[in-house]
């Protein structure tokens, strides 16, 4: 049955890859139009799917970001909108020139063809993948978490009305209907068709992509972020932006994890910090230097484990290590950092150039919060994924990193000498 | 064993990764120089690599691409000079803006970290690879066929004494030494260290790369290329492509193995295609339409299997597949190709115009010759190999394609609203 979802997606494919635009466009405000239209049948789906995860006692939160409203799905629709007023990348001329050879040789954008998309429970994944595939021309074969299974089945079912009514082909946009685990592994070899994987999800999806898939894999989305408190910096300062870092949406991949504040200034500044942690309801894990320090002050202390440098809280608490300036901060981060986004705060340029230039992680910032990674902050219009990856696209990923480039060249009946 | 290579690799790509192009190109220089100067000890295990191949029964074209020659060797000295002379695409800021937020955010150029290298039996394969990694501030693993284990071991203790001496850690450029093919399945799970992984090879170490490695693979190499001839294209220019195509250099995997030939001229075309053919010595494979045209002909002729249609020939033969028309022709090279390299003969604009949009190839031709496809040909300076996958690069890949970005925000003490 994949075999064949992945032949209709790379037909449909040649057929979206030579679109314009507009024709593109027309298509994405017909399928944000249906959504509003048609939201019966989706928020029908929806409330099936919401009380099944309530019979298997899924948590407030997750039943929060399962459910649809008729409001919510409307923000969708005009999420749809926004995306056609973003720059469409493909047929953009990336380079070209007239090679000794007599080759006219250019390189151009183009769609990948196929994407293949698995993610975990949110319904609004669905559109947003869709459109921004569509966007760039590419053919998308989704699948979503068997909590939401009803509500996005329904959802592709209106997006392929609406594909039709744009005269594209439905098979575009589909999605894989069965809840079946089996279905990921054998999507994951489908090589043949799909030219690029998006895993959206935790640790334990990447893995699994990065170890069975025959395809390219985009992973990331993990981090462990770090912000180092260099010698000298303003302390008010330092806490306005770890507060931030931290508290602003402590569940995002962005968030702060671990603080390394340097040795000379640690006295001085971990009982600030504590005082401060304790307003914004922040706990505290702390490594054996700064342990004795930040116990005397208001905020809730540990010690903090080995393995906790390693992994994300996604929740109000943070790791706390003393380290012998710049260079322990740096060693910190290449032993510990999952390579998403670090900061240093400092007065110190020479230290501001070394911590850019030596740390390497898809974003690294100087005096600004952990918290601006995301495609939407950085201008993008649209974000696909974080990757943590090096290859093809680094960081928030935009509606480039959906596209890549032919060779195109033209002789005048031209052979190699 | 590996996991050490690993780690020491990992900690001299941050040494790299902090080099101005000047210390990098005085490297490369030293390591030139040794090449030329110790020419010894590198002949000599070349002399016994040799020796055993030929007790091993390798053809004559194997050895006579296994065996060094002190000339040999100067030159390959003299292609690592070359790269001294090519652009360092390390720290070129790709584009940059100060957002709304405040943040002054850029995109920079930055090497990938780790590249692994499995390839085949060349010797110069194993300088100019790391030649190409060095240059882009890469440290590198090498894994080369077992065939020249004992040169490649010669030749990079040659390259580490220069690195040495030009005060740079020799861990930047490792091989694995021992031919057990063992360690290249555990190369390929080395994610934790190597951040990209190149085979140069056959299709067979291709599709290992992608069934086993947990690291980001470059595959490609593979190319079953086409030319179609389209309706009322010049004959002679036509034939001219042809020959240059397919005769120049048929083990390579750029030239022609499927000519595609549009109806409406098959029965004027075929002939001379076969009287052509026969004076250089190329033997044909015909589909069913073609045979009865091309049996009158000089050049040999087979029927044609399925299955000669998806694979190469590399050598002096050429499928002949007559189709209808453009639509045929792209039908065709959408079931069989394998987006490598393909090119449309025509003099009619709109055709060519729609063949370049409508193949999905790393390369499509209009009026020119499959074998321009070349990091050479293309201006590159220097080809670490040719991608026929679409992710990161695609088609030959320069220096830029041993490099990744990364995001550096600069903020005045900013956090995100």
């Amino acid at each position: 049955m994949l075999e064949e979802m992945g032949k209709a997606a790379k037909r449909a494919s040649y057929h979206l890859a030579v679109l314009s635009s507009a024709q593109k466009n027309q298509a994405l405000a017909l399928i944000a139009d249906y959504l509003e239209q048609d939201s019966e049948s989706i928020l029908q789906a929806n409330q099936m799917d919401v009380q099944q995860a309530r019979e298997n006692g899924l948590s407030k939160a997750m039943l929060d970001r399962l459910q649809l409203t008729q409001s919510r799905l409307e923000g969708i629709a005009n999420d749809v909108r926004q995306v056609c007023n973003l720059t469409d990348p493909v047929g953009k001329v990336i380079d070209g020139s007239v090679l000794d050879s007599g080759l006219n040789l250019e390189r151009r954008r183009v769609p990948l063809g196929v994407v293949g998309v698995i993610y975990e429970a949110r319904p609004n994944v669905t559109v947003d993948t869709a459109a921004l595939c569509l966007k760039t021309g590419n053919a998308v074969i989704l699948r979503g978490g068997k909590e939401t299974h009803r509500t996005n089945q329904a959802t592709v079912k209106v997006i392929q009305r609406a594909l039709e009514k744009a005269g594209l082909p439905a098979d575009a946009v589909q999605a894989i209907e069965s809840p079946d685990r089996a279905l990921v592994t054998e999507l994951l070899k489908l090589d043949r068709y799909v030219d690029m994987l998006i895993p959206r999800g935790g640790a334990g999806l990447h893995k699994l992509c990065r170890e069975q898939s025959t395809i390219p894999v985009i992973t990331g989305g993990i981090g462990v972020c770090h912000i180092y408190v260099d010698q000298g910096m303003d302390v008010e300062q330092a806490l306005k932006i770890i507060v931030n870092a931290k508290t602003q949406r402590p569940s995002t991949c962005n968030t702060v994890e671990t603080l390394l504040v340097n040795a000379q200034d640690a006295t001085q500044f971990l009982p600030q910090l504590s005082q401060r942690m304790h307003e914004v309801g922040v706990s505290l894990h702390a490594c054996p230097r700064a342990l004795p320090l930040l116990s005397q002050g208001p905020a809730p202390v540990t010690p903090v484990q080995e393995s906790e440098l390693d992994d994300e809280w996604l929740s109000l608490d943070l790791n706390v290590v003393v380290v012998e300036g710049l260079d322990g901060a740096i060693e910190h981060i290449r032993e510990h950092g999952t390579q998403h986004s670090d900061a240093i705060l400092t007065r110190n340029m020479h230290h501001a150039d070394r911590f850019v230039r030596e740390v390497d992680s898809s974003a690294v910032y100087v005096n600004a919060s952990t918290r601006f990674t995301d495609g939407g902050q950085f201008g993008l219009g649209a974000e696909v994924a974080v990757s943590t990856q090096k290859l093809h696209a680094r960081g928030p990923m935009g509606l480039e990193a959906l596209t890549t480039y032919k060779w195109i060249g033209y002789g005048d009946d031209l052979v190699r000498r």
